[in-house]
């Protein structure tokens, strides 16, 4: 890959218009730098997202998650090429467990990313999940908005199918896809609940193994249950696939063609956009008033108050109360993220 | 169990104080019509939490989590019938994953907890858990508050451990049980993150199978490797145990006696409280800020901004900021919760 010169442009102190400007032509490296910012929660992110608003709405975002082993990264892969086949740019975010443990194992898979480092039509990047056990870095929705901005077609999301996460994912895809393998000992029985809710297409991976039929027609099964597809009602489709051999990749984008004509055609995209970004300015929002809470805490305000409420002294809704007061009270003052 | 004759104070508009009244004096009635107020979270709920906050800091509250399959209601059956034999009044709240799935599978392995329905020093109560993949419901720490004032010496927590639930069972229980079963599939791996960090005791259960030594001499190891105990470090005992049979359960008990012991003797205990306090606190505070939000969302307001994000005509930090602006204009409008 042919990196462009550092210029002024990507220089360390770069303003965030020449970033912006960087990575709207194709640097890489002022991408790269514009995510940073977002994952540090830069006090510049406010005037970066000013200035790629205009540009996003294009991208489409596909979420892909299901548990440790069922081929994620391998399928991650497979679509790129698919999706670079076609002639579009595709961006990958990679939600990375934060732990210690799984974190080796996961970037291990990563290796399988690399036949797609040389490839400037494709940008690849982790970013750190939040807290132990999943949920998406509450950076991934801004993420988002820098590759959109910077015109890459397709954004993967890959995320480990571990609590939260899930959820978390298919609020922000246009497109869920949840990839499940035979033989994994859980299967859907721990796949289970809410799976059904968050898929859009199902991928039953490694299809060439032992008890691939099975579980394709479990699902096929909990899928009926759910009742017949019409109206606002989409019926998720259930692939098979090898992703290690490419197998029944295209038959993935098929179905995500296939889901996102059906969301276009009954409004349901916009809508689910609309309130994308709904829960990306309650997010933003509450990220500042819990910022604004945690000044209190250090402030001791909220520790004095939790040592009444230990000491039975105060009920802590009337803690809360005061908690509330002192941060209307001080709305004018040093916000970390709105300033 | 002998219920008390439903009396005026337990009428269905029976009035907090009477209410409170009625739980402290022992009637399991008034007990789950208080915890109903707060699933519900009732409008009367503070003027509860503020009868209730004289009487509460007494409880020992255990957290109990594990995989699906490692024994949890059994062990926790068996825990509740160790802590009568001691002359304890154990109240147990179990969280339910809200999940159609798997509510039944839960619902019937409560049947064994039915040896503990007729004893009146016994309460179980089940709690809906929030969202499809577990984390507490926000209503736990309030029916804790519940249970405690009304006299219970021992509160066990019980939910399945899965994403957020785990991290959340430790923020909130004075000592968190983990449970492990050999040959689950999963064991140690799977467990893998964050169980290290929230195990105050680890309990390998139906240790009288095969590989039940490898998950214990497994757990041994990943202890060993974050270092020696000592000062402010506390380091997990494993316990083995069969609780269908009982076996290893006073030693589970004994290691929860051992663990207060070393928590108080360290002023832990109090700063874990402490901490648990403020948690309560920024969590009614954030709920309460979340439904002025939402209050927002429903007049428009955040829909119309979302609406501009969507179309680039705005950033979702503007947006975030007029949110934020607009609530603290409404500051002395209607609160949900905070009346």
């Amino acid at each position: 890959m042919v990196l462009p010169a550092p210029g002024p442009a990507l220089a360390r102190s770069a303003a965030p218009a020449d970033l912006v400007d960087a990575a709207v032509a194709g640097s890489p490296r002022a991408l790269a730098r514009l995510i940073s910012l977002v994952e540090d929660a830069s006090p510049q992110l406010r005037e970066i997202m000013a200035l790629l608003a205009p540009r996003t709405g294009r991208a489409q975002v596909i979420g892909l998650t299901g548990s440790p082993g069922v081929g994620k990264s391998t399928s991650t892969s497979a679509l790129v090429g698919a999706f670079r086949a076609r002639g579009l740019r595709v961006g990958v975010l990679a939600i990375d467990p934060s732990s210690p443990f799984s974190g080796g194992a996961l970037l291990g898979d990563r290796v399988r990313m690399q036949q797609h480092a040389t490839d400037p039509g494709v940008y690849i990047r982790s970013l750190a999940s939040r807290g132990h056990l999943g949920g998406l870095s509450w950076a991934t929705p801004q993420a988002l908005r820098v590759l959109d901005a910077a015109g890459f077609d397709v954004v993967l999301v890959e995320t480990v199918g571990v609590g939260q996460a899930e959820v978390d994912i298919a609020s922000l895809a246009d497109t869920t896809l949840v990839l499940l393998a035979p033989g994994m000992g859980d299967g859907v029985q721990a796949a289970k609940a809410g799976i059904l809710e968050i898929a859009d297409v199902f991928v039953v991976n490694k299809a060439d193994r032992d008890g691939a039929e099975h579980t394709y027609r479990e699902l096929k099964h909990m899928i009926a249950l759910t009742g017949p597809a019409g109206g606002q009602r989409w019926q998720p489709p259930v692939v098979k696939t090898v992703a290690s051999r490419s197998e029944g990749v295209d038959e993935i984008v098929d179905a995500i063609v296939d889901h996102r004509a059906w969301m276009v055609e009954r409004g349901v995209l916009d809508a689910r956009r609309r309130r994308r970004a709904a829960d990306e300015i309650e997010q933003i929002a509450l990220t500042e008033l819990r910022a604004r809470m945690g000044g209190l805490r250090d402030a001791t305000l909220l520790d004095a108050l939790a040592g009444e409420v230990v000491a039975g002294a105060l009920d802590p809704y009337t803690a809360a109360e005061r908690v509330i007061a002192s941060m209307t009270a001080s709305a004018t003052g040093g916000g970390t993220i709105i300033g």
